[in-house]
């Protein structure tokens, strides 16, 4: 992918608020501008605007005054996309907006696509391609923990981490390459048992990176719970009763797939999503109504599940409840609670008895709670908080959020198997090196060390417009 | 009103996009960013930073790290509100900027209440009333025309007419009031003849601005269009048809009342928007299905009424139809036309016959159109455009687009009256004076000269925060 030298605009807020900002990149950016731009009347010497300094003045296109505005100029490499750049604050009108960017169009600056501002700023070497990546990640943050980890990659811990790797397998190649140099005179510089130690270190290293992804991932995207139980348990109340007093927070999120979630709620710096099950509610079959199958197909998608039944229910239909959705849920690794609502409408003395003879006939942990009058609900909260095991944040360095990055890292991992199954295998040196070869390719693949116009578009394209 | 002297913040920005800015003004506003604020990983010392300046950093909590951040300084006098200023560019995570925000409260500064950076800006003689209206006016402008007037408004145009006019009843006063010093003299220093008549002028120009209001109202809110018609006479084709292409336009358009309009289409500079009479479809009885009843009630909020029936309806429908119609709307002098769908229906050669017999029935002008083949929707354009006159526009300052202003030139006009009257009437120079300085007060209203904290709370709650 080549940098063409067009200058590019593009609204960078979205509609609504007092302020937009329309920001412009490339060599064209400040000369353009000072087409239209006029402070305190006067018109204004390109040359004469530095770096880092702010104007206020009037966008004025011939006879018609466009709106008085503030421009923010930035001199290359010192800007972000390391190009010459402006920033124009105007009152946040949409016909302003569109105006603006009609007169920067018409003077031969072109509309900027998705994170093209950003891809600009890895072209020009001012981040790393997993940096970019956190450019979108963290304006996307919903969350404490999303936000901490975007934050770490966008700092580069998660860049000096790979490059650390990397550094170790160009190493060790440069040995094995070393050798082959060498291979008519039959030496081996690097000492196999040894080598094969190391690599296997490198590849732990790599497979933790991996495995931390479900984690990463789930804190990117919150953790989605589903409720489980059949019409009229109370499901409805008991999703109020936890969204009660965020729901503000929630709405305010924007991205949120509503067409499938019901609700999320922040917890211990973590959102949690609730998976709509509404089919359950519409049904009138009882088979179909206790819910098992249109709720089985939703516990993929879920990392925790709440088996919702009435504190009333027998032993036998929550022995039978229970264990079809954990003959799904088990096998998968999911945290799972009973949770049993109504509570406040049995003696309180039962409770104690009942919940001994749930735990054995569920085989899970039970909690006794009364959606409408509130009691139990932070007890639920606890549950969810605690489901989630966050020790790996102490060091988020060694979290992956990113899908692209995970598969990187498998096919690393994959590939460095190879390669110790090639030194235990003896299999000839040249083809050990492939491997290796292969292996600094895919962690390559993360900082964008190694990346292809493929990636990079498919990369660049989810981000939003005047990123 | 009292300016207190708190610092306050706010987010600029509403949520999405790539950039979110959050405003901090008064005092504190450089030292306590600078408690946060660090270029380069290092500190920075508050008087180090100049107005105009930008500072590319991380606002960093303790050990926390919140965002990468650039910060734009003002010093007071030279900000929008005069005061110290701050503004922070951050990632628009929603996450980020509640952590902002908190971070900015817990140190003593206070969340902004709705326009009250603006309202700070008049408080300190940055602007006067009818311009700080006019920064909510220019921030919800839809339209060239709408966008134009609040330009000029706050640009002082305005401002500086309604000082011109209020400085010559100023003169008129000062003349009648050195009468009453002399009262006892018997003096008469202003021949009453030509001061009534340059009172008359004066007055005129008055009624003139507030006789734009209707046409300003309505350039600034969109012009109200109503479309009368039976069922299936093709409304909802008509207005898909008026619409295309520009669909995408009105759906980003913030703050548009969706629940009574059905769609706004730009033409010509200005913004029609087509009042809802969804009732109509839902209707079965026929005499209802008319639509006669709810669409006259709609009829009160149009400014053009589109009488929509079928071409080959009979000319004794259509007379009793568009009778109905016209009972109402031509009291209020509303633009109607009768439009006649379906044309494509018909043998081309008997529209002009048709035409005629259709304009002789309903007294109107006849347009036919097939809304599916998309003829005649250019005429119907046309004549929309045509409906509103807007030879006003070329001096836009003689146009009054704010209800507030319109009552205060009102009120003057009718203290102006009774100076006239008085004069005429001989009455005692106490009285007229008495009149004239209430004129002189209410035109003071509208630049702000006069203020109440009640009217100041009006105005500046309709704002958005951040502004």
């Amino acid at each position: 992918m080549e940098l063409n030298n067009t200058t590019i605009c593009a609204p960078a807020t979205s509609g609504g608020g007092a302020i937009a900002i329309i920001r412009v990149s490339g060599d064209k950016a400040i000369e353009v501008l000072c087409r239209y731009f006029f402070s305190h009347g006067k018109s204004v010497d390109p040359s004469s605007l530095k770096g880092y300094t702010l104007h206020h003045g009037s966008i004025i296109d011939g006879d018609e005054f466009i709106d008085d505005v503030l421009v923010s100029v930035f001199r290359s490499p010192l800007s972000y996309t390391g190009e010459e750049m402006v920033e124009i604050s105007c009152h946040a009108s949409s016909h302003i907006q569109q105006r603006l960017l009609r007169l920067l169009i018409s003077n031969g600056i072109a509309a900027a696509s998705p994170g093209e501002f950003t891809m600009r700023a890895f072209m020009n070497g001012k981040m790393d391609l997993s940096q970019a990546e956190a450019v979108a990640d963290i304006i996307a943050s919903e969350s404490e923990a999303a936000h901490r980890l975007a934050a770490n990659q966008l700092r580069g811990g998660f860049s000096a981490e790979i490059t650390k790797l990397r550094n170790q397998l160009v190493e060790f190649a440069s040995l094995v390459e070393l050798e082959l140099d060498f291979s008519e005179e039959d030496v081996e510089f690097a000492d196999r048992v040894s080598m094969t130690m190391k690599i296997s270190e490198t590849k732990e290293l790599v497979d933790s990176l991996a495995s931390s992804f479900r984690l990463g991932n789930v804190i990117r995207n919150g953790i989605p719970v589903v409720i489980a139980g059949r019409p009229n348990v109370g499901k409805s109340s008991l999703l109020n009763a936890l969204l009660k007093e965020e729901r503000a927070i929630v709405s305010d999120i924007p991205g949120t797939t509503r067409d499938y979630i019901e609700g999320a709620v922040h917890l211990g710096g973590l959102l949690y999503r609730f998976i709509d099950t509404a089919g359950l509610r519409e049904s009138g079959d009882f088979i179909e109504a206790l819910g098992i199958e249109r709720t089985l197909k939703k516990i993929d998608e879920a990392e925790v599940i709440i088996i919702l039944v009435e504190a009333y229910d027998s032993t036998e239909y929550i022995s039978a409840f229970a264990g079809s959705v954990m003959e799904k849920a088990s096998i998968k690794n999911k945290k799972v609670i009973l949770v049993a609502n109504k509570s406040d409408l049995l003696p309180e003395q039962d409770i104690y008895t009942l919940s001994r003879s749930f735990e054995e006939a569920a085989a899970l942990p039970v909690l006794f709670i009364s959606a409408t009058a509130g009691t139990g609900i932070d007890e639920l909260k606890e549950f969810l908080v605690k489901s989630v095991d966050l020790s790996h944040l102490e060091t988020p360095q060694y979290i992956v959020t990113n899908a692209r990055h995970y598969q990187a890292l498998t096919a690393t991992s994959e590939a460095l198997t190879e390669v110790i199954n090639g030194f235990e295998n003896h299999i000839p040196t040249e083809l050990v090196a492939m491997d290796l070869r292969q292996a600094i390719y895919h962690l390559g693949e993360i900082t964008g060390q190694i990346t292809s116009d493929e990636i990079l578009g498919e990369i660049f394209s989810k981000f939003c417009i005047g990123k």
